[in-house]
C-alpha cells in the first residue's frame, strides 16, 4: 500500500470517509508538494471514494500531479470552494492545525459535523517506510561526523555562540540545508537548563559542554546529544553522567515491537529516580522525529502506544541540577523486527575534549 | 478607553458577549504577556461582564498581572478547561487563528455557535495609540539611519549577502532586536522578483540595487525601501524609476481621514497603468504594520474601509520587468487629523551609490 492508501485505512478504521488534511509536511508526505502557505489555505481533501483534490492559492508551487487541483485567487473565498466539495452529511475529518479562519466558514456554509482526524495521517507517518528510513539514517551520519568534529573543535576559550557556529558551518560542508533546529551548546551551569540559547560565554578549564545538534538534509531530520567533560569529572560529575549513560542504555535495550512507549519511559526514568535525582528529569525521554525535528508521538509516562518497527524516536535522559550542571545525552533509534537499531554511533562513555586553550 | 475597553466596544458592535483571542501578539497586545505557544493553548478570553481569563501552560512565561489566568499542565485537557468559562447559549467569537485542534473539542463539549471575531481586537491594533506611534517613529528613524548607512557602504564589487548582513550589523548596532523580516537586497534583474533572497551574485557597475529592510525594537516593526543606481541611469531604468517614485508621492499626496484605502491604491496604480506598466505592478500598494511587519489591514484595490487617523502602513508601488530590472520605493505613512506623517525621511530622488570599485 502506498501512503494515501495507507491514510485511508486508517480513515476506515476512524469510520472517516472524508478528511482534510492542511499541515504542509503532511500535504508533501502524501503528495510530494511542498508549500509554506502562511495564512492562505492549502489543504487536501482525501475521500474514501478515491477522490483526492488539492486546494491552492495560485501564488503556490505546485508541480504537474495525479491528483485534481483546484486553484483560488486571493479574491475568491477558499472555504467556500472546500464546502462545495465535502459532503455535508458524512462526518468530516480535519486537521488539527486547520485554523478557524477556514473551519468556522466551512461549518457555516455546510453544517457538517466535524472530528479532529489527523491521526490517520499521524500514525501512517510515524511508521517510516524504506526511503524514509534511508534519509534517516543518512543524515543520522553526518550527525555523528559533525559530532566528532565538534569534540575535536572545543577549545578552553571558546564562546558557545562560536562553536555552535562550526556546527552549522560543518552542516552546510556536508550538504545539509542547515540545522534542523538552532544547536544547543551549554557550558556546566548553563547545561542545567535543556534549552540554553548559545551565547558569548567563555569555556573554562574543568567546564562541562552539552552539545544538542540536528541538521536537515533531503527534507529528513537528525538529532543527538552528548556531553563531554574539559578536566577529569570530580565525583558528583561523574557520578551523574553514569547515571544518565545508563538511563540511555537501559531505555535502548528493551525497545522492541509490542513494548509501551510509556515502559521505555520508565525504564530510564526509574534508574534515574532510584538514584534520588527524579525531580530533576523533568522531561519526556523522548519524541519522534521525521520530516520535522519534533513529529507527532513521544516517549512519555501517559504514552500506552505499543512500539511498531519503523518507528524512529529519541531516547534523550538528562539530569539539570540548577545553578550546577546538567548532562543529557540523546541517541536515535528506529525500531525493527527484533529489536531497534542506533542511528547514532559516537562513543557515550566519559571522554575529556579541548584540554589544550585556545590560542588567540 | 483602554485597549481592552475598546476591543469591549467593538464586540458589542459586533453583538459578541464573549470573544477567545490567541493570536500571540493580540494576547500582548491587551495584557502585556508574551509567549510563543507553538502547539499548546494560549488563549485570552475576553467578556462584556467584564471578565478576562489567561489560559496558560504552566511551562509558559507569565508575570504577576490583573487578569485571572487559569494555567493548565501538559496532562490537562486545555479545551476543557475553556469550554467550563464560556456561556455555550451565547455566540462565541473566536480569532481566526484558532487551531481545530482546540475549536473542534470546545464545540464538541460545548455545542456554542461559533462566528470569527478577530476583528475586534484587528480594528483596534490598526489605530495605533501615543504609546505605538512614539515607537514607531523612533524605529523608522532608525531605519533611515541604517538606509543611509548602507546606501555609503554599497561598493562595486560587494554581494547582495555582504550589503545585507551589514545592514543586520546595523540594526543591532541601534539596539533593535534585529530585522523585522530578512532584508531584501537585489542587483539589477534580481530585483524584478519582489521577494528575492540575497545570494552571493556580485555587483556590477550600472546595476541598481533594491533594498528593502526594516528592523524590530520594543516590540514594533520598521519597513521601507530604496533603489540606487550605482551609475548614470539610461533612458529606460530613469522613466522607470521616476514613475515608481511618482506613483509614491502621489498615493502619499491623497491620504487623509476618510480616504478609502482602494482609492489610494488605485492613486498610484493608475499612474503606472496609464504609463502601459499596470501588468508589472503585481502586488498591493501597501499593508498595515505595528507589533508585526505585515498587521491584517492592507492598502489594495478591494479594500473599501476608509482611512482613520493613527493608521499606520506602508506605501510601496513597484515595477518589475522580468529578466531586465525592479524598482520599488516604500515609506511608511501615519495618518493624522488632517492627512498624514511621513515615518521615513531618507530622499526619494535618484541617486548614484558606489562608484568606486570595492578595494579587496
Amino acid at each position: 500500500m502506498n501512503r494515501t492508501q495507507r491514510v485511508l485505512a486508517k480513515m476506515k478504521e476512524n469510520g472517516l470517509s472524508q478528511l482534510i488534511v492542511c499541515e504542509p509536511y503532511a500535504i508533501k508526505y502524501l503528495t510530494g508538494c511542498w508549500n509554506d502557505p502562511l495564512e492562505r489555505m492549502y489543504a487536501l481533501l482525501l475521500k474514501q471514494d478515491g477522490q483526492q483534490v488539492l486546494f491552492a492559492n495560485r501564488l503556490f508551487n505546485v508541480p504537474q500531479m495525479e491528483n485534481e487541483v483546484v486553484f483560488y485567487s486571493d479574491e475568491d473565498d477558499p472555504a467556500a470552494l472546500l464546502a462545495s466539495h465535502i459532503d455535508p452529511k458524512q462526518t468530516l475529518g480535519v486537521d488539527k492545525t486547520f485554523p478557524a479562519r477556514f473551519l468556522i466558514p466551512l461549518i457555516q456554509k455546510t453544517g457538517v459535523q466535524c472530528v479532529l482526524g489527523s491521526q490517520c495521517v499521524d500514525e501512517v507517518r510515524a511508521i517510516k517506510d524504506e526511503e524514509e528510513k534511508q534519509l534517516m539514517i543518512a543524515v543520522s551520519l553526518i550527525n555523528d561526523q559533525v559530532m566528532e568534529e565538534a569534540s575535536q573543535y572545543i577549545k578552553v576559550g571558546m564562546s558557545e555562540k562560536q562553536i555552535a557556529d562550526f556546527i552549522g558551518s560543518r552542516y552546510l560542508h556536508y550538504g545539509c540545508q542547515g540545522s534542523s533546529f538552532p544547536a544547543i551548546v551549554s557550558f556546566e551551569a548553563h547545561a542545567a537548563d535543556p534549552h540554553h540559547e548559545p551565547d558569548d560565554t567563555i569555556l573554562q578549564k574543568g567546564q562541562l559542554v552539552l552539545i544538542d545538534m540536528g541538521s536537515r538534509k533531503n527534507g529528513y531530520c537528525s538529532d543527538m546529544t552528548r556531553t563531554f567533560f574539559t578536566d577529569t569529572p570530580d565525583e558528583k560529575h561523574l557520578e551523574i553522567y553514569e547515571l544518565v549513560r545508563k538511563a540511555n542504555e537501559k531505555a535502548i535495550s528493551i525497545i522492541k515491537p509490542g513494548v509501551r512507549l510509556k515502559e521505555i519511559d520508565a525504564a530510564a526514568r526509574d534508574l534515574i529516580t532510584e538514584a534520588g535525582y527524579g525531580p530533576y528529569f523533568n522531561h519526556r525521554l523522548g519524541h519522534f522525529i521525521g520530516q520535522t525535528d519534533h513529529e507527532q508521538g513521544d516517549v512519555s509516562s501517559v504514552n500506552e502506544n505499543p512500539v511498531k518497527p519503523g518507528m524512529i524516536f529519541s531516547i534523550e535522559p538528562g539530569i539539570y541540577l540548577p545553578d550546577e550542571f546538567g548532562v543529557r545525552i540523546e541517541d536515535l533509534v528506529m525500531v525493527t523486527e527484533e529489536g531497534c537499531q542506533l542511528l547514532n554511533h559516537i562513543d557515550k562513555n566519559w571522554k575529556i575534549v579541548g584540554r589544550s586553550a585556545l590560542i588567540i
